[in-house]
């Protein structure tokens, strides 16, 4: 065949990352490697009646086509209960529902993106966010972070470099890869700079309400005072990501090209899923769910750091994250990881090789792992394997 | 604000027709405008059953990340159910899952349209697709349309013409808007077509299944030789769009493409919603739930034929469509159907003017009549209110 794709097409390939994480599904395996919650959290009672009940009181409507922007009741559910206790005082006029944050994301790369523009994030970014934006062909410029997230100076530097960038991308709470958080004070900068250079900053917060010490930092959105921050979220980490429903928090001039992008894209989320979602947070407290997913995964990353310490060289470096769902390596500058993962694959641990994480290539030193979802006992013994390997190298 | 948006959704606007339209979401009016099926007829009460059990008994697996690919059973009953009935033998690996068909046009924009890129659609052809397409900014050529369909000299002259065109779209079947089919000797010629110029072929296929008269004509990838024809296919006609479910049937190698936009795009389809689909299919017959629903639909058509026969002035003509859901209205050249929306509106009757239906424009006397979503009444009283309006140009 002699198939004529895009240009992006072409440049969209299966990573070997992918290929080689294919292997991490076999069930002998013990995986840090993913991002998924724990199932045995899922609300699986309180969810079979609320679908039974959707479906009997709604049904007409539960199934049939609904608006692009989304169940209203649903986007009321997020802006009380989500939206207002994070500080952002919006209305549902300013919410899109997507089908998950990753949709949100590649909306925001069409939205945004021409060809060879220039877009900020930090170093390293979310991997998901990396692969959506690259199918616009945009060029990263990449910002260091420290332990409190990306260096402001750093990111006015790089500003000032590329007056013409598109957007400054930002996971503040507990970011993925590096379970590192921004601080307030950067927060409040992030804000003040999204005006003043009048470039939208998009902060994308799936992870900011599991927090395992200390009270919840404002979001980015919450200082806006330009319009120009645009605040994604999400229920796939605290409720069930199998329903899909995100959402795009934005001043109304940003969300109504949002809304229309959505409709081009599928036209809509999943009706009976939306209303399932709005069901749910009307019966129940989503809060005092996200209660129990911090209890379990808390004492999930206190035994990965634990083990870390026992078992790990003591001259690797990782992040003690205070929330969310990772934490982060670093080796020796030398070592390569993807190197590491196939010697780790025969000892029957997996984890993500840091180096996808750059948008730009290099650091092969550093390891991305995750502790939701995995037992206790399988982290111990994890972490142990890994030990054993990273230990020939020290 | 300052707000510099991507050059293509600069030219994402919204559509005055969408505004007016709005208006006819208003209870007490008439609407022949969209193209929702008809919710009286949605398997309520079997839904509720199959979605408590699907949670009850894989609630873990419903409610969890899955593959992009899609549910594997899910896959299969598509190629089982759906694929092999309509002459296309394929497998699972063959097959996407995606959020509506409107998804898969989505896609199949962004794996092959580079700026300015030559397209080959329908002369008109369906909004939803045109404007998924217009996002990736290519060139649209029109092929003109007889009572059987794209006419296939005027397209080989096309292809002559555009030799880097990089896709054919059709909908041969009951197309949207103009209500009229492919015939089967043009299927097989536009499969070989396909293989002769390597040019993909897109055969949307939502409405093949809704056969009013005759037998179901081949689907153009049952003649495919060549693995250039993408066949796109939906659930949203025949069972309930509020799920949104819909896939991609290619050839392997096009395939793997498609699956990595969806990675990038969205994951994956809602994984509850695929296996409550899949429960549903496995519980019951769809074929004898499309039975009941084509009867429905084959008397609102009569109805409707027979109320323009009664209502409309004789010199206005329309499709007699074998299927699907739409009819197709042809006024004298010089009238403009988006100003006679405006005068039908002031009776409480709308329909979708057929401008927008032409990528390129023009073609202002045309407009599109949808008959599933009204009662039998409905359509007899707005017919007849749409006649009062037509007949002061007559």
């Amino acid at each position: 065949m002699n198939l004529k794709f895009s240009e992006r097409a072409n440049e969209i390939k299966a990573s070997e990352i992918r290929e080689l994480l294919k292997l991490t599904e076999r069930p002998e395996l013990i995986s840090f490697a993913g991002g998924l919650p724990a199932p045995e959290l899922f609300p699986v009672d309180n969810m079979k009646k609320i679908a039974y009940k959707v479906v009997e009181e709604q049904g007409k409507e539960a199934l049939q086509y609904s608006t692009t922007e989304g169940y209203t009741p649903l986007r009321q559910t997020i802006v009380d209960q989500r939206l207002k206790p994070a500080g952002i005082n919006v209305t549902v006029d300013n919410i899109l529902i997507t089908s998950g944050s990753q949709q949100a994301l590649e909306f925001t790369a069409k939205l945004f993106i021409d060809k060879d523009d220039v877009i900020i994030c930090e170093s390293p970014s979310y991997l998901g966010a990396i692969n959506a934006f690259k199918a616009y062909q945009p060029k990263f410029v990449e910002v260091p972070m420290d332990d409190d997230g990306m260096i402001i100076e750093e990111l006015e530097k790089k500003l000032r470099e590329y007056p013409n960038a598109k957007f400054i991308y930002t996971i503040p709470d507990f970011q993925n890869p590096t379970g590192k958080t921004l601080s307030v004070e950067r927060r409040k900068r992030l804000a003040d700079i999204a005006g003043q250079y009048e470039i939208p900053v998009v902060e994308d917060s799936p992870y900011a309400e599991l927090i395992f010490e200390g009270n919840r930092y404002p979001t980015i959105k919450s200082f806006d005072n330009s319009g120009y921050v645009i605040h994604l979220g999400t229920y796939s980490k605290t409720f069930c990501p199998g329903l899909r429903i995100g959402w795009v928090c934005a001043h109304k001039d940003i969300l109504q090209k949002y809304v229309l992008i959505k409709q081009g894209a599928d036209l809509q989320c999943s009706t009976i899923d939306q209303r399932i979602t709005a069901q749910f947070m009307k019966e129940y407290n989503l809060d005092e769910h996200i209660s129990k997913i911090i209890e379990v995964y808390r004492n999930r990353r206190n035994i990965m750091i634990e083990s870390m310490q026992k078992f790990f060289p003591s001259e690797v470096k990782y992040t003690l994250s205070k929330g969310g769902l990772f934490t982060w390596v670093e080796l020796k500058k030398e070592l390569n990881t993807k190197k590491i993962l196939e010697e780790a694959l025969e000892e029957k641990v997996a984890f993500v090789p840091g180096g996808s994480f750059f948008p730009n290539g290099g650091n092969e030193n550093y390891f991305r792992l995750n502790y939701s979802n995995m037992s206790e006992e399988k982290i111990v013994e994890g972490i142990k394997r890994l030990g054993k390997v990273l230990s020939k190298y020290y």
